[in-house]
């Protein structure tokens, strides 16, 4: 755990694989990012994890001592088997034993994690966590879904099975959209990338713009674009009200490409959250851009798009 | 922490005052029941408290080792201070230092704890959960609020403040009914045997029907009473839900005086969480009957009115 030691970390995503190589201080070594060949089937994309974490590791192999290998995979992932359970962002690959095929390719021990809990926990030790010294936190990732993370007095949470800090398939408009979970009203339907693309076509505003699109319009003025944002937030505030109630964590980090229209979304989703709890209400720190550790924070995240492949290469520090 | 040691329990509710002695075994061995008297303020309740405490001890001083004083007290409860912090069964008490004030009159550290943290600590420790050998649970307790509690790898979870594992004022209807924290749709709108109760009056079933009378009525086969526990159930689900995605824990166990309408209110209970979490319908039990360790699992308490004041007494074993 010297700062001569380093680690690599896997990101496999729906679109890209990346594999980087990190020192324990989270300055980045080395890095290959490739094309997640999904059309040629697990099989192939593990050997693709594989050759590129020898590559890495053998261009490196003078950094210091290897600290092992860790990855982060679309969840939900049950643990601690690593079998992926039906991913929606690699179809297909229901029931995969990700961790013992990669240790069988590797011949070493690697360490699996939803790629969420990952990007949690880089967030808890070199972000915002680290920034205001929260021992707990959670983390929502706004993105094409949207994912979170529990660091729970300074460990992952990982529930029974692995499957603990699911936001996004969090109910909080019962018999709300018909999420592709299969459950009605999922926060993913009202607060993801997705859910702002759809309600602008939706809304007339255009049926072919993205999320950052609709930030732009909002940004200049446009009342739908900026309804859109708002419900965003509201949905959002009801979410972060049931982690409130459950767990009054001192720290709520909300990240993702999404997390860029923080000022769109914010005020509605702290209104939200005021409306929704009443621990909220009463431990909310007075100023929300001041971190206050014995109330109730909630901040954007820190660490960009990075957080995920940096958590996956902190794996082998927190097990 | 031998056989030979015993500590004292104090369960202080809005209504009664209960101080009791058990072994560490959980075996009763004295016990001393008050009426609160709320009228007559905090001061002369604590001193009620303290005489009550001192009595037990002097009573059952040979019964070998005390291990101290654990108190529950109607939350929410601020930690570590044991401030009360507006508790709706205690009006006026608001800001009491009930840790520092009963320390100070006993001469001695006392433990404080929401009566709800102490009843899922009980449970987890002697009931449903020493049963199912579950190292972490969340309860919840049905009486005239919803409380509830978390243990963690084998703690009670504090949160922050000590607020955490408050389902009752989790949100499952947003916009729905005001409850007295001021939320609109809190569980405890739904699901508690004050909302039985309101029900009952709403639809007509009759004004003055308590929740046991309501669920006779449905046992004789009222269609209005069942569909009224059918409503409670359903509310209980999706709060449930909530904490399934949270948390992936093994086990949820249902208690309270209204968890005695398991048979009224489970089916709709378990259609609603299998509605609403799709992690619950991934790893729920094949059979709700039998304790799988590797799923979601949902059972009645096995501990009755009990919980309270023996998870209190337990409470200076656990810190």
């Amino acid at each position: 755990m010297g700062r001569s030691s380093f680690s690599i970390g896997v990101d496999l995503g729906g679109t890209n694989l990346r594999v980087a190589a990190y020192t324990h201080a989270a300055e980045r070594l080395d890095a290959i990012t490739l094309r997640t060949r999904t059309e040629a089937g697990p099989q192939a994309v593990l050997r693709d994890i594989s050759e590129a974490v020898a590559a890495v590791r053998e261009k490196i192999s003078s950094a210091g001592e290897f600290a092992g290998v860790g990855i982060g995979s679309p969840g939900p992932v049950e643990l601690p088997e690593g079998r992926l359970l039906d991913p929606s962002n690699l179809p297909g690959w229901h029931g995969l034993e990700l961790k013992r095929e990669l240790e069988t390719l590797l011949r070493m021990p690697v360490i699996v994690e939803s790629d969420a809990n990952a990007a949690a926990l880089a967030e808890w030790h070199l972000g915002s966590g680290k920034t205001h010294g929260a021992d707990s936190m959670a983390m929502l990732t706004l993105g094409t879904g949207v994912g979170g993370g529990l660091v729970l007095a300074g460990k992952i949470w990982h529930g029974a099975l692995g499957m603990a800090g699911e936001p996004g398939h969090t109910v909080v408009y019962p018999g709300g959209l018909l999420c592709n979970c299969g459950t009605r009203g999922c926060l993913e339907m009202y607060a993801s990338a997705t859910a702002v693309r759809r309600m602008a076509g939706e809304t007339g505003l255009g049926s072919d713009l993205n999320a950052q699109d609709v930030a732009e319009r909002a940004r200049g003025g446009d009342a739908r674009a900026r309804r859109i944002y708002a419900g965003a937030g509201k949905a959002l505030g009801i979410a972060l009200a049931g982690i409130v109630s459950t767990l009054n964590l001192p720290l709520h980090a909300i990240g993702g490409g999404m997390a860029n229209a923080w000022d769109l979304f914010a005020p509605a989703m702290f209104d939200s959250l005021a409306q929704s709890s009443q621990i909220y209400r009463m431990t909310q720190a007075d100023d929300a851009e001041v971190f206050e550790p014995r109330r109730t924070n909630v901040c954007r995240a820190e660490l960009g798009h990075e957080a995920g492949i940096i958590g996956a290469a902190l794996l082998p520090y927190f097990i």
